[in-house]
């Protein structure tokens, strides 16, 4: 293990010196978090696919319990039960539109991580930097349990248990415990636990926090402490069901419709039923689960007891239990919907559940179709607060104050754009494919052909729980 | 699979070349094998372990259901259920001595294969060639099932089913299926099926050929046909066992004594008992086994309903089912014990059962102790022209001629020799270990640390059954 611990020194120093300005401190947290993971799962996993250009470079590096898929440098950094999922990374030759700038790609787009310690974080989706279209890179990083970096170059950051950063570039930020952060840019900008901001340059802002003392009862990490709560109550209990899964790289067969894709790292128990265009990602847990046509369940999403009807988006750690979502409805990152038999949820279609948000149920709630809804649900009454019609807030004009949500700006432009985002995650997921054609294929589709890997790291001596330096490139 | 039937085409290419002085084409062998094995186990797997230098290199290859430890390059080659087994790799910095010449190595050895066709073959050991002490090298050859390169550098050549080259260099040859060819170096030369020969430069030779009739019985394979006859019908029944043992890389646990190593892909079944020191590698198969302090059981053998007393060596391949070997025995490679319970097969200590060796009881046999055993014996009459007290054939003079087997020249130096190959077998693989020191550690203690590691091919497209290209080496 001496090489394990002088890299773990080196991830926490580099991480340091770029959050020193905001006098934060990694490295309790890495400490307590590498010691209580290590001598876990031990196996790492990628997928070979052809849909899916492969090039895998890991040097001096840990990467126990993790998954990766497509085009990965992985350098100085320990990856914990991590998924770096690189299937929609921009192509060579492709025109990327953003902002109005039309870039022409050079090179297939690739994931590049270093000094970076990373415990059961999910990277996906693509660069959304214009200054950096062909490289997602996450540099002097640490980031907490639970935590997603979806489209989001970061360098010299910290993002706490359950944070999330979104299409966002991020420079020496501290993003808090269940903090969400869509931005465009952020820079040496510390952000309390429980802030969900969603900026569009100057045109809106939606911006909520959480009360400190609701958020303590889901999810609080004191300093050289594990996280606690009720999230992880919640979750550390499945985390057997998964344990060893990565031992074995057989093809799992699961029932499903055609042009699903139920991947073989995804639990399924009890009564769970998956119908067309469908896809459960890995690390995806399933129990007496009813997913119907281009629904989806992404990385670290439990959806127990639940129906989702058709068109669903179960996000990112989306938790979903005793729930029943009608149609074409919007689960976010990380939101814990929690209905029970005596107090069931059940959700309108075209509802938009926003990240992080806690539906957790004290008496049955039935949230009408077409709503965005935010923050914490206990009983119906909180609908009030935390939610409105999204026509209304489209047309509505002026800002939105209610309870401890701000909306400013220009609410048709961020309820459109809102609604672009989902059908674009529908496409990407092929949730619309009608069977033939090419076009409208997507991940459930795509994924058909994939066969996985599995690699340990050395079990004794001083290379102890690191991995050999490992190249992997498509045949050429 | 269109690069697949390319690189077939390459192959047959490149060995037919080779081969044609001696008019023999590998075309029908490679076509049948290829199509024949197409489409099973797909998973190959490589071992990782501080003790083994790791430098492992793929490219443009198939490896499915293939073994891998040690140092390795495989480039344009199609590998199937193969073992390439490189822990008696010479190490850099090692004075290495043959023929009296002292060679230090400025490298660690690695084997290269290259337009190479493998089916289900051993490669272990390590380059017994001076002229390439640090390369192990396999060039435009063709293997059929069950052969083994032992220590044998070998190009331009086929070797038959249940073929066995060791110790030898060979280039451009035919070596016929169950043939085995121990001999320094051999060129341009056919060895028809069932020749035996073992040669020491101009010191001694061994040689027995099988009666093509009685051969035919037990393994016979025609141009453009799978191998058949009695050697099949017993073996690949068993590979349903071993199916998709590599999907898995689980640490396995059987029981067995101090110092000793048990593959978790060998299969272990009934009322199997192993004690210390004891070696089992992977794809052995050990059914109602019985195996003492210091045996082993190395790739493909099958110890069933039988007793391997102490420090007894089943070589590579050896069959030993209804036998009870007292102690002390070598069974070498490809080897065929079959008692029953009606007639069980027993063989008293200090025995040397030459390879390629069949033993097929319709009786009790008993084998006294300290014989050599050759040829096929079917009756306890059958050891009088097929075996010798090796007392009395080291200390006569003059040619010996028993039946189909001659043996001429230096017989005490061939006893000798093949005293001391068998204790450094069991020295190698750790048979002696004190359960202290670390000189006398050997395979069976080091294997301790070995983590499994499993990869696939494409499943589809113009590469479907290749792997991508793979490049494993140490943390540098």
């Amino acid at each position: 293990m001496k090489l394990f611990g002088q890299l773990l020194e080196r991830i926490i120093d580099r991480v340091n010196v770029n959050l020193r300005s905001l006098g934060f401190d990694v490295r309790p947290y890495v400490r307590v978090m590498a010691e209580y993971r290590y001598g876990g799962c031990s196996f790492a996993c990628y997928g070979l696919s052809t849909y899916h250009p492969i090039h895998l470079q890991f040097d001096n590096s840990s990467l126990s319990g993790s998954y990766f898929l497509g085009r990965c440098k992985v350098r100085h950094s320990v990856l914990m039960r991590s998924d770096i999922r690189g299937d929609e990374l921009k192509k060579k030759g492709q025109i990327w539109e953003i902002d109005d700038i039309r870039i022409p790609l050079y090179h297939d787009e690739i994931i590049t991580i270093r000094n970076s310690f990373l415990d059961t974080t999910l990277v996906h989706s693509n660069s959304h930097s214009p200054e950096s279209p062909e490289e997602f890179p996450i540099r002097n990083t640490v980031a907490m349990p639970y935590a997603n970096i979806h489209g989001a170059p970061i360098e010299g950051s910290f993002i706490g248990t359950f944070g999330t950063v979104d299409l966002t570039c991020v420079h020496n930020c501290v993003i808090g415990h269940f903090a969400y952060v869509l931005a465009g840019e952020v820079r040496a900008e510390s952000f309390p636990p429980g802030t969900i901001l969603l900026r569009s340059g100057g045109a809106w802002e939606f911006r909520y926090t959480y009360d400190p003392a609701v958020l303590d009862r889901y999810i609080r990490h004191e300093e050289g402490e594990a996280p606690e709560g009720l999230f992880i109550d919640f979750a550390e209990p499945y985390e057997d069901a998964f344990a060893g899964l990565f031992a074995s790289a057989r093809q799992g067969v699961y029932p499903a419709g055609a042009g699903s894709f139920v991947s073989r790292y995804a639990v399924k128990r009890g009564e769970t039923s998956i119908a067309n265009n469908v896809l459960v990602a890995q690390r995806a847990y399933l129990e007496n689960a009813i997913l119907h046509t281009g629904s989806n369940a992404q990385e670290k999403c439990y959806i127990i007891d639940s129906v989702l009807g058709p068109r669903c988006v179960a996000a990112h750690g989306a938790k979903i239990v005793g729930t029943h979502l009608e149609e074409h409805i919007f689960v976010g990152f990380n939101c814990f919907l929690h209905g029970t038999a005596k107090a069931p949820l059940t959700i309108g279609r075209d509802c938009i559940v926003m990240p992080h948000t806690i539906i957790d149920l004290e008496e049955p709630v039935h949230v009408p179709a077409n709503r965005l809804v935010w923050g914490i649900i206990r009983r119906a009454a909180d609908l009030e607060e935390n939610s409105i019609d999204l026509d209304e807030l489209a047309t509505g004009s002026g800002d939105v104050r209610m309870g401890r949500m701000t909306f400013r700006g220009d609410a048709a432009g961020f309820v459109r754009g809102f609604r672009d985002r989902i059908d674009h995650i529908l496409q990407e997921n092929g949730a619309f494919w009608d069977g033939h054609d090419e076009v409208s294929k997507g991940h459930s589709q795509n994924m058909k052909y994939l066969t996985f890997n599995i690699i340990q790291p050395y079990a004794d001596g001083d290379a102890e729980g690191l991995y050999p330096t490992i190249d992997i490139r498509p045949i050429g």
